[in-house]
């Protein structure tokens, strides 16, 4: 796939900020993509970043639109299709995160057609993935794990690329869903791929490499979520991690999106991914704890961070109120 | 979906007797519904069912032409393709057990719309699945699980529900590939389900039911086998079975399609299973043992069954070899 850089974030006419949210992880981890911002009329949200037409856009020299906002009601109207197709005739390829396919519109699809620019709707994977192979393969893997979902496993393994990139560590992020995708510039949505390519999709995102090189790889879902599972063990398999990051938000009380459900401990959540691992990484070990203290004030964080440390004997940081320092510090 | 019967198995030029597998396996399981074969030049197997031509099976009352054969280097002739015209030009729908999409065939599509019938690619599927609840559901539920892929798990589950069938008890079969689906006449190809729904597809086709119910349900893969584990934990946590089987080949060094892997122990496999299913099923259990035995000599296989029961304290049975009746005695 490989997206081509740098962009224009496109948001339409967003509802709310939350509509944005995809654009705005983008604007946060790769600034330097970000040239600018397309917002229709009725647009409630504001990435931060100057306003541009698409012809500025394209005279700054972007490569690629990227849709990074929620539709309403799951419509996309002539002023989207417009926007979309002028961006085209000026020399930009469309990339999509919706769940609408970009090539279901016809105009889109024939104006991709007529200018040759490329149509990608990261949700909604295209390549043809092996089957997992469980081969050994060399270089290093950290993945983020978790007792839910929507907990901040994209998050931390985005911090702690970025803080081993400072540190002049050899060192990528590799993306498993669609925000991760528009800031990698590639990887795969793993839940939209066919089952039975789980670990042979993230076998191939993240791939044999030297000795000293680090793969942190977006973990997606949790081992015990009953609608999930399926996704976070292939995607477990498939990592060969050596590292794993148990991501966690203390005083969850029922799993996202389901009822009935109470989140795993952290115990039992450690022992399951660490055996389960194990079949393709032998020496894979729960490393540090990641924490989503956000509901907490300081104090009560602060607390909870170091009783969790202590119990478990492995740094417990929050990636964004303490950054991760303390996990690359061991994988250095 | 729900495929029409009686069917005619087309097993086409198959090279040989393996070749047509899939049509045997229907024959077996349901000799009401295979009504004859049709064998065309060069066809190497044999079902063991009267020869039909299209002309006698519409005769007959046959309402779908089951293509129950993998075809040589995957390309469908123009021999086939005048076979499953002609099919449709007398009333008949066709299902599918290929890779190849029957869709794909312009023939083939035109004659099904020319005609309005339907055609199935049972390994594709094209319902729309929810995401999986995890909701408890009401009625029993039982699945095969396995130390690797291919060893037994739709046979064994087949024979559960006739053995339960034969005693009258309120049973059914739920398919989850091809071969399961001819026989079902109804299922889900699950190793072919988007990532996000496989658990979801399983709840779906193992619904709510009485309570004194079973579904009987057919397992895919392994927890412990690197390619394909996503699917099996889906599979395991959309069944919400109560009770397990695990099925087992004894002797069998190396895992189904990997290098590396050598399949788990029996102790690891029930222990794994059971922890994974009690997320969805807090009562689940490994009720019994299922193995192949089919390398070993009758003396053999006796005393390596013995041997198994005794130590895990349930019975161990090959459902070739002694049925499955000391299963279905607990069950009842």
């Amino acid at each position: 796939m490989a997206l081509r850089t740098p962009y224009l974030m496109f948001i339409g006419d967003a509802a709310d900020q939350l509509a944005a949210k995809t654009a705005q992880g983008v604007v946060h981890w790769r600034p330097e993509w970000c040239l600018g911002q397309l917002r229709l009329e009725g647009c409630n949200a504001d990435l931060g970043i100057a306003d541009m037409t698409l012809e500025e856009a394209a005279e700054a020299g972007v490569k690629t639109l990227i849709v990074g906002v929620a539709n309403r009601g799951g419509i996309i109207s002539q002023a989207w299709t417009n926007t979309l197709v002028r961006a085209m005739e000026l020399g930009m390829d469309i990339a999509s995160g919706l769940h609408n396919k970009l090539g279901d519109l016809p105009d889109v699809r024939a104006a991709a057609e007529l200018h040759s620019r490329a149509l990608y709707d990261v949700r909604h994977p295209t390549r043809a993935f092996p089957i997992g192979s469980g081969k050994p393969r060399s270089g290093n893997r950290l993945l983020a794990v978790g007792t839910d979902c929507s907990l901040g496993k994209m998050y931390t393994t985005l911090a702690l690329w970025r803080e081993m990139e400072t540190r002049g560590m050899n060192v990528d992020f590799r993306a498993t869903g669609q925000t991760g995708i528009f800031i990698a510039g590639d990887g795969v949505s793993v839940d939209a791929v066919v089952a039975d390519f789980i670990s042979g999709a993230i076998e191939e995102i993240s791939p044999a490499n030297d000795a000293d090189h680090w793969d942190m790889i977006e973990g997606q879902g949790s081992l015990f979520h009953p609608s999930f599972a399926g996704v976070s063990l292939g995607l477990l398999h498939g990592a060969q991690a050596n590292a794993l990051v148990m991501c966690h938000e203390p005083g969850r009380q029922i799993m996202r999106g389901v009822l009935h459900h109470a989140p795993p401990s952290i115990e039992d959540c450690i022992q399951l991914n660490e055996t389960a691992a194990r079949l393709t990484a032998p020496e894979a070990k729960v490393i540090a704890l990641a924490f989503n203290t956000s509901k907490m004030n300081d104090s009560e964080a602060e607390a909870c961070m170091k009783d969790h440390a202590d119990k478990f004997g492995m740094p417990c940081v929050d990636p964004v109120r303490t950054g991760v320092g303390d996990i690359v510090d061991i994988l250095q």
